[in-house]
Formats: C-alpha cells, sequence, structure tokens
C-alpha cells in the first residue's frame, strides 16, 4: 500500500497555545528502519502537557508533533524491518524495543518542515522508527493497548525496576494521574501495604482506591506529612514515589522516607527548579534516583503485562476516561489540567 | 589469662578539645561476643576528627573511646566467641564480619562510666565485639595490618561496591588523605584512566601520584573544574569521588559529571550543610548515592586485599607516614589537620 499524501495531525505551533488540528504531508517513502502506522488511539501524557507548557524551557524543534503511547496497524514497513509486518497491530512506544531505529521522518505543514521524532501519535498515521512497536495479537483491545505505550510500562516499571518494591513494603505514591494509577496498582499488585495515593482531586483518588490504594490522602485538604506519618507509624515509609516534579514534595519524600527508605522521582522537575537535600543519609542506605520510563523493556514487558490483563488480574479499563476525537484534543489535555479527567483521556483517530 | 585491671586510653571528653590520654578500667569478665584484644596500632581515620570536632552536632556519649581500624592479638574470648581464638592476629574494623555482636564494653574512668561502642581502638587494650574482627596469619605486617580496618576496604570498596568503575572510565578523586588514597589505588588497580587526583596539599598529591593518580590538581592554586574539564575533554567525566563532604564540592560533581555518571559521597557532610541540586539528571542515568565504608565485607575482602599485598601488587608500607606513641596522639591529629602528614599516622601501643 502505498503511503497517504496528508493526514490530520495535532501541532504543537506555538508553546503556552493549544495545539492546531491540521493537514500535514507525508514523505512519499519509507527509509530504512521506517514503519507507517495506521494510529487508533493515543493516549495523553503528561510529558506532552510538559512539552506545551515548556517545562524543560525554550523548544528549539517547533513546529513539532507530539505523543507517545498509542495502538495503531501497520500499513507498510520501509527497507530492513523484521520485527513487525504489514497487518500486524501494534503497539507504540517510546521506550527502544527490537529493531532497527529508522530516521525521523520528514513531515511537511504549510510549505515548511514539520519535526517529529522516532515517534509521535496525535496524528492519523504515523512513520515511526521500528524499535518503537512491538506487535500484539490482532484481537487485543485497542484502546487499552494504547495504555501499554507508556502509563502501564512506566508505572509498573517503576515498582519493579525503580523502587523495586519488596512484599510488604510501605509506599506512598504522590500524584494520581495515568502513570501514578498505574504505579498504585503495580505496588498493589506485588503485595506493598499500605499503599498510599496522594492528590488534590477526590475523583482521582477515587479511582487509586480503586487500582488498589489502600488510604488516600487529598492534600489539599489534609496535612499530606502528617496523615502518611499517621498512617506508616513507627516502622516509617519504605518507598516514596514522586509524580509531581515539584520540589517541595520530592523533599518532604526524601525526608519522611526512612533511614533506609527509597525515594524514586517518576514526574520531572521544571528547569531551574533545584532539591536542597541533606547528603549523609546516602551513606546509610537512603536512596535517591530517577526513573526513565520505569527503565521498562517493552518487548519483554508488554506481553507479560497482556497476560495478566487477559487473565483479569489488572485493572486498565477502568483507567479510560474519556475518548475524544483528534479535533478535540485541546479539550480531552483541558480535561487532563483540571483534574476533571481522573484517568488517561484517549484520542481517537477515526 | 585474665582482664588487665586498667590500662591507657585516649579519651574524647569534650568536643574541640584535646583528647585525654589516662588510664581507665577494664570489667573483671567477657560477656556473650565479646573478646579481649591487646591493640598493637591504630590508625587515625577522619571519622575521628569529626567527631573530636563535632562535625554530627552535639555528642550525647560524652566521655567516650574513639578509633575504628587498628591491628591487634586475641587475649581472651568470651562465651560463645566462634571466629577467633587466643593468641589469633587480627584486623579490628568497625564494619560487621563473621560471629557475635557482643554488648559494648562497660569501661569506667574517674568513677564515671565510659561509653564506648562495638570497637574502639586508641587504647592499649579493647574489648571488642565478635563481628568487629577478623583473623589473618601471625606473620602479617601489623603496621598495614591496620589499614585493613577501614582505610583500604573503605577505599577499595568505594570503588568496587559504590562507584563500581569500569575500566577506561575516568575518574575524579575529590580529597588525598587516607582513605581518598587508597581509592585513587583501587581506581589505577581496576584499569580507570585517567585517575584524577584533587587536593588542597602538594605533598598527598605527590603520593596520589606514587598510588596511581595519573593527573594532580592542587584546588588551592588551580581551578579545580577546569583543570578536571581540560583532562577529560569531550567525553566527559564518568565517576566523581568525594572525600570532603563540602557541598560546594558535592555539588561540582554532581555537575561536571557526564550525563550518565555517578557521584559517589564518601566524605560526610556536617549537620546542617545541604547541597543544591537540579534532580532532572537522574531520570537519564546520573546516579548520586552514598557510601558506608564502601559497602565492604570485612571477612571476605581482607583475605583478597591482602593476598595483593603480600604479591606486591598494592602500595600499603607507603601510606604509613608517621608512627607515634599513644601519649602523642594529639600531635599526630594535628599533623592530620594541618596536611603536614601526607598518609596514615599510625598510633602504636607499647
Ligand atoms: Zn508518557
Ligand atoms: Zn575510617
Amino acid at each position: 500500500m502505498s503511503i497517504p499524501k496528508t493526514m490530520k495531525a495535532a501541532i504543537l505551533v506555538e508553546q503556552h497555545k493549544p495545539l492546531v488540528v491540521d493537514e500535514v504531508e507525508l514523505p512519499s517513502s519509507l527509509d530504512v528502519g521506517q514503519v507507517l502506522v495506521k494510529v487508533h488511539y493515543s493516549g495523553i501524557c503528561g510529558s506532552q502537557i510538559g512539552e506545551i507548557d515548556g517545562a524543560k524551557g525554550e523548544d528549539k524543534f517547533l513546529p513539532h508533533l507530539l505523543g507517545h503511547e498509542a495502538s495503531g496497524s501497520v500499513v507498510a514497513t520501509g527497507p530492513g524491518v523484521k520485527h513487525v509486518k504489514e497487518g500486524d497491530t501494534v503497539v507504540m512506544h517510546w521506550r527502544k524495543g527490537l529493531g532497527i531505529e529508522g530516521a525521523p521522518p520528514q513531515y511537511r505543514w504549510r510549505g515548511q518542515k514539520l519535526n517529529a521524532g522516532w515517534i509521535a501519535t496525535f496524528n492519523e498515521y504515523a512513520i515511526v522508527a521500528e524499535n518503537r512497536l512491538t506487535s500484539i495479537p490482532t484481537d487485543s483491545n485497542l484502546q487499552v493497548a494504547a495504555l501499554f505505550g507508556c502509563a502501564v510500562t512506566t508505572g509498573f516499571g517503576v515498582i519493579e525496576n525503580n523502587a523495586k518494591v519488596r512484599i510488604g513494603e510501605s509506599v506512598v505514591v504522590f500524584g494520581a494521574g495515568g502513570v501514578g494509577l498505574n504505579i498504585v496498582q503495580a505496588a498493589a499488585l506485588v503485595g506493598a501495604y499500605p499503599v498510599i495515593a496522594v492528590d488534590v482531586f477526590d475523583n482521582r483518588l477515587a479511582l487509586a482506591k480503586e487500582m488498589g490504594a489502600t488510604h488516600c490522602i487529598n492534600a489539599k485538604t489534609q496535612d499530606a506529612q502528617k496523615a502518611i506519618e499517621a498512617i506508616v507509624g513507627n516502622q516509617g515509609l519504605d518507598v516514596f514515589i514522586d509524580n509531581t516534579g515539584q520540589p517541595t514534595i520530592m523533599e518532604l519524600g526524601y525526608q519522611i522516607t526512612k533511614a533506609q527508605g527509597r525515594v524514586t522521582l517518576v514526574g520531572v522537575p521544571r528547569k531551574g527548579n533545584n532539591i536542597g537535600i541533606f547528603s549523609l543519609p546516602l551513606h546509610f542506605g537512603k536512596v535517591l534516583s530517577g526513573s526513565h520510563g520505569g527503565e521498562s523493556v517493552p518487548h519483554e514487558d508488554i506481553p507479560r503485562y497482556q497476560n495478566l490483563f487477559n487473565a483479569g488480574r489488572i485493572k486498565l479499563n477502568e483507567l479510560l476516561t474519556e475518548v475524544l476525537p483528534l479535533d478535540d484534543i485541546n479539550t480531552a489535555i483541558d480535561h487532563m489540567r483540571s483534574g476533571q479527567a481522573s484517568g488517561r483521556c484517549l484520542i481517537r483517530m477515526d
């Protein structure tokens, strides 16, 4: 099949502004290691909100496409591609899996170059690097499959690979968005107790409870530190997972974990947002580390997690709060920002 | 053999004051897991200087004995002791090895209780916990053996267990005292390159060169950051090891290591000396961690290192700068503080 000449896509044209949904041009051929995918559903992740809001400072790649978790179908493959084939149902993920890291595609918009990385998913089609795709059974739930691109693999990986939570350890998950809710679920899954979710939105906390949180704290109406200390008691807190990137919250985690506790940073800080810590506890077993997508290995992790889902052992449908068409992507983003969306908002490509 | 009624010991009576060398009383019997050792040589470590200088704040255990690396001979063993026996030559170490953690001894001085932990070595005899002793061959060099109690095992452990230095990695060792010099030696031993020693004393840097440093920087006369960057060039710095506990130096290490570099903190910070860091690099592979005695396992590590010494593959005699009697311990401490002592000062118990 040939590559469509144009497609609809959501473009980040300017920081702090709504995305522009418009027609963009695709290149006429696929390069080595590139794969053309028809996108079905894409999740919206906190990272994209950070990109829009300029969390990392100036963006030198504007205008560009964005989005990094989705489900899709392979339409065509470029030279050298071996791990996916035409007709495959795939998870589109930003972490590297098997195969070639094909070059980013050369899209164009209104006569100018339109940047995109190895993956972009807020668009009807996507030319992505082979190693950003993992094939899954064709009868997979395509909405849930999108979550395997980031929310699930990151969340579960944080528990398995970063915090390395052990049976009966106490865990605080500060920030219960799409990734945070999966962290809560994974913590419960590996036998952590208590699993304490903290957020400022009651609807998210209700969902966190459904995902396995044993205790919920609304940091807007309660003193989070006191509430956590009351729950964990004298044994102290083993693991604090921050999804906010806020210095005061990261510092709180460093302070309230027990002597040999772990602080795992998942939410990334805005540029210039430094934290102040007293390093002595690091000598005595306290661990402060950052997560990069839960260090997940997509082609190994997605099949494991999908088995669990198929067996009814994990909840993912519950995380799908809203499904909107690409034209309404800015509405979906607003719902995430305002906290109105408890779980993940999916974008549907018709 | 019976326990002597009294012995000479150096006592920390008051912070910021010289140690008081005086006769102290020993208890009349050994408890479960306790061992009576005749101390031969004891090293003086930065930790004891920190104790004298009140680095951790107020000291609730005054008056007390101190010292945590030494060589000695076992005079008698308490009930349950299995891993050492009368007549054994032993390394006295503060990290835990094999056997029982016998209770700290009940010494008395001038009619009052004199505190001591599981080990104290600035005294002619010592009642120590069995698990603070590791037997070595009776023909061992007793001066060098003292260094196995901390300087060598910590220094080598920092490279093996904390920084996990790999062949050809670049390493900065900031602070070239007794532990720092052994870190330099261990880095050279495992094939690191360059091995850059930084200190403010030229005599220590000369010794660092002898121990295997490929480059030396005097931070008093040179801009350490610029000098390091000039040496490592575009490849960046893999490993920064801080032995100073100074916030500006720890922050420098965090700043100048490459994206996936490691900062290993060995020197402990004074109370209240916080560091400020931008946590984002922690998500992308930078590692900030603290060492606790190089995480060394004395009964496993000491035999390995002693083999190397016997085979002439590591330099330890070179680290012995000065050997003074217990009566002159405050002079030895002054020589370490002023930098006059390039390597380790040993205290000799006659
Ligand atoms: Zn994401
Ligand atoms: Zn020491």
